[in-house]
């Protein structure tokens, strides 16, 4: 098992629960090692973690959303919800979490982060 | 005194302090439970808290905004900020407010959050 | 359905997750409100969103510690981690929630937040 | 006006808040610039804010504990308390922050924060 | 040495590290008290640690965009890329910081703050 | 070059950078994935971060004390900061790297993680 492997592992996994491989390509006068910064994150993220089959991805979803939600993460969020409704999350679920989110995390935050779950809500209208 | 009590005077109170009652429709693809994650949001907030006695509104608009401002949640502050120069807290105290996040909460973020200030004391030139 | 109801039926949702109820006495010096503190505390998290229905106690433990450990909030996380065991997540689960966690939230975070549920496992070693 | 004078300034200001001057000497093992940091500090926080007519002792007061409360910055806060009781914040007022913090910044940060409160309160009961 | 003179200094630190002088007129409906904040801000940051001999350009560089990055505080996140930049940071060395802040932070928050990074690099492309 | 290479890698920059290996035994009542988690976070930081030459372990070592003293995550600080020190950082530059957060991220962050840099500073006394 390999960074290697973990990358390329980690662009299945993209494709499996987004539907398509993540594109991303670098940025004009990005230095190279700009793929290295990309290729880490989704080696770390995709390829080390959600790969993994302790957790479904039911509730690796759930957990997604949280964490990014908490941090105010937007565009990070919009992706992870995406992700868990993909993987069987539904609407309503997605809204207990956010009514969840807004005790124990805050209004402000959760009034906030809640804006991008309306966005992705509404792609699926 | 019931949640849906709660949400009824915490409708009252959005209109006490906002001047109107904070609409917030169902958004397109949203499930009908989002209608719950705003009543407990406007229930727990303006019900629960800003309906009480214990600390008077202008105290409690410089709380509401200190604590949107060091979060960095922006659309809430906006809307505390309006909350707050209604309630009688003056633009000068409101700017003394963010030296003193400057000071304890940092430039970056106070500097960040005082954009929000600038387009409200705008809207009230 | 009232704030009181919702602080009753929160006192119903400790006693079923915890199985004991959460007993948070005056403390010395406290003023008398302060009880009004922990009520609404109580009835926001337990009265209005623990005892919905919309996700099953799995789903809603896993996302209350995912927030509490991205927050930090120890004594928070230390109570998350004993419902959402309580509530049939396994140790295995909370394990992959932090290694969710150290991906998403980072490794300094995540290695903070993780000591106590390093606590909470030795507690049912 | 001289930074060196906002730390003298900011001296009296701990010496009429706090009842005597904050103390800091130097640790083990601190460079000597350690004592650049301090006064740093208590210039640009009691020196340039405090000091200020704007916005009055008990308006600041309950911003400084709204901004360490919502950090999570425990020991600060802990002074931050002391100072707002010491300048006619009331631990009802105090009690009804924590409320509104819950409300706004989430039952899992408000909690861990309140305990500062419980220790400062107990001291003065 | 005066905050005034923190002031005038900061505005002299501006200069050398942007190439001009950082200018911040008064906003519509702001009030005098406005320049306050920005000139505190000036002086505690630019007057009183940038002008500092000991950590070098590079280092304060370096460890500014940590800061802001950490936060999320992405419009000053874009004056410290640019400053490290003009003060011998190299684009490649901006990359490694954002691969640490991933693995440190977490891949939410470094994503996002990347793509601040991006529109700086692409501004000097 | 694999996960396992990284987490190997890892392992020896740990000892590179703090004169042993990091000892990380499971815990009482910890799952066996426990060490998946150890392994992950080691691999992630030390295998594929600092391992890297696009950045010297001073510049690295600044980062990271930047990040972990911004997110006041204590006992990460803690090894950021003899990690820090033992690449060649000085106590002076950590106590401008105070100084320069104590500006950008606040007092009541800066002092809160100061502590820790003092607790550090007195064992190299």
């Amino acid at each position: 098992m390999s960074t290697d492997e973990s990358y390329e592992r980690g662009l299945r996994e993209t494709e499996r629960l987004l539907g398509s491989r993540l594109e991303l390509p670098l940025g004009k006068g990005e230095p190279e090692s700009g793929q290295d910064f990309r290729r880490l994150a989704i080696a770390h993220t995709f390829g080390d973690s959600w790969s993994r089959s302790g957790l479904d991805d039911r509730g690796r979803g759930l957990v997604s959303v949280a964490i990014a939600a908490t941090l105010g993460a937007f565009e990070p969020l919009r992706g992870q919800l995406r992700i868990a409704l993909n993987a069987g999350v539904t609407k309503e679920e997605i809204v207990e979490l956010f009514i969840h989110l807004q005790a124990y995390a805050g209004a402000a935050r959760a009034f906030e982060s809640y804006q991008v779950a309306l966005a992705v809500f509404a792609e699926r209208a």
